[in-house]
């Protein structure tokens, strides 16, 4: 396995693959890999010839500096695990050379992708995710680029930009891999207390709650965050960020759940941010949004 | 020459071209070709062994639809034009195709590059500027790029964005071709009338006067932009939208002349938008900003 930290480096490795014939897909990681990750991995080796993993902890889609500080940093363990993975090479860009001083330029989704849900508690979160994997694609030049669906907001805000700028980069969307008690995989887990471990399984919980709902016929919107919220903050004394019924079609809050829809919630436990969704009736992900 | 409309088919002919090992130069244009642009198309002929020019009128970096409506459109002389000059590929994207139903995603350099001088006048240009090249730049996937120095604002905040987005693609700033008379070619200059025609040529004279000015020792900017407004409102009767000197280390206006600088200014002349400068001091174009 090879390893970069220039985009020059990366780009000409790239051009390499493709020279002889070789497609070449892409996972893009902030590192703390997990089975979460291990499972993009899988994915891009599956469909693709080379796989390129990428470990950035990027501090422009950060908008809390103590997340940022707190984030982990495992390289060794990352590189070892992409390695096992079969992956072809590792793109480790400098934090000092991907924002030089004098940076400038940020890439946008604006509209119902990034007026709702997680981006009301992070302002400019998804402007910094849009901007550094733009840079990440324009560096390693993939054909086939992989995201967690745990993400949905981020995967929906990527699948966008890469639509709307013309990147030419197909988006695969994989399954959220959990924990065996549910939880699904974050590199932020890792950052829990034990007891907060346990408090964090009120949100899959209260999400399966509220999924048991639907199936049981509950289609109002306001029932379902009700349940879900019931089980986080009353139960558990979990604080709730948000919890919303979107629908896929538009991205739009919707007060009964038609078609296809996801009712995603943000919660804190010991001050780390977990993000989680069901999704509810309709065409299972990945949607088109068009 | 080869005639595309859709992102994948010219990337697929640059990737032809790439894979039997010849280098792809891009001139982007809105058409109504003239001698600037042929002088930038010798350039890329010059440098690239393959060379893309893109034709298509973005409206997004518009700000008056008075001025978008009335953009000369001579699609068929222009190919004439490409076809004589040896382009390889011409990239004519349909405007619907370029901005579908539910298009959200724009770049912006923001900062000193974009707060001053045409940025004013002209809200929203600039990201419709770095939005479209972006897009054409994923579509041609170019080596190098080609832009006249005329609209210098746009050269730097093109080169910056470039740079910050890790693009990969050579940025080449080219010499304003002016005609004998002095006027900065432009294809807005064929929506002077004979009358408007005369009272632009205003603009460089007023600049060649401030020119000469600055020659004879004159550092103080006030003055210098003095010189040109007296030419282009008191005799000639112009209407001017702004002069100002920058430096080109920074885009900051300064009030006095040292290394390197320009005076650059807009004017109106029968409802027609013309720009223009001229470079004082220090090293000539292309300048760094970093």
């Amino acid at each position: 396995m090879q390893q970069f930290s220039t985009p020059a480096e990366i780009r000409a490795w790239t051009r390499e693959q493709r020279k002889a014939g070789k497609t070449v897909g892409f996972v893009p990681t902030m590192g703390a890999l997990h089975d979460g990750h291990r499972s993009l991995i899988a994915a891009a080796c599956a469909e693709c010839d080379e796989v390129v993993v990428s470990i950035f902890v990027n501090p422009t889609q950060f908008d809390n500096p103590e997340d940022l500080e707190n984030y982990p940093n495992m390289l060794a363990d990352d590189l070892g695990i992409c390695t096992a993975a079969g992956v072809g090479a590792v793109f480790t860009p400098d934090r000092d050379k991907m924002y030089p001083n004098g940076y400038a330029t940020f890439v946008d989704v604006v509209g119902n992708l990034t007026d709702k849900l997680c981006a009301v508690a992070r302002p400019g979160h998804f402007r910094g995710v849009a901007t550094v994997v733009t840079k990440l694609f324009n560096a390693v030049v993939p054909d086939v680029a992989f995201f967690g669906q745990k993400d949905l907001q981020q995967a929906l805000v990527i699948s966008r930009m890469v639509s709307d700028l013309d990147m030419g980069v197909e988006v695969r969307v994989c399954p959220t891999v959990r924990e065996p008690d549910g939880l699904a995989m974050s590199s932020r887990n890792r950052r829990l207390s034990e007891e907060g471990r346990e408090k964090a399984l009120a949100l899959p919980r209260g999400l399966e709650m509220a999924n048991q709902a639907y199936a049981a016929g509950e289609r109002d919107s306001n029932k379902l965050i009700e349940i879900l919220a019931m089980e986080l903050l009353v139960h558990t004394g979990v604080d709730l960020d948000y919890a919303q019924v979107v629908s896929l079609t538009g991205f739009e809050e919707v007060d009964e759940v038609k078609d296809s829809c996801v009712l995603a919630a943000a919660a804190f436990v010991d001050e780390v941010r977990l993000i989680d969704h069901i999704h509810l009736g309709g065409p299972a992900l990945p949607v088109s949004l068009d």
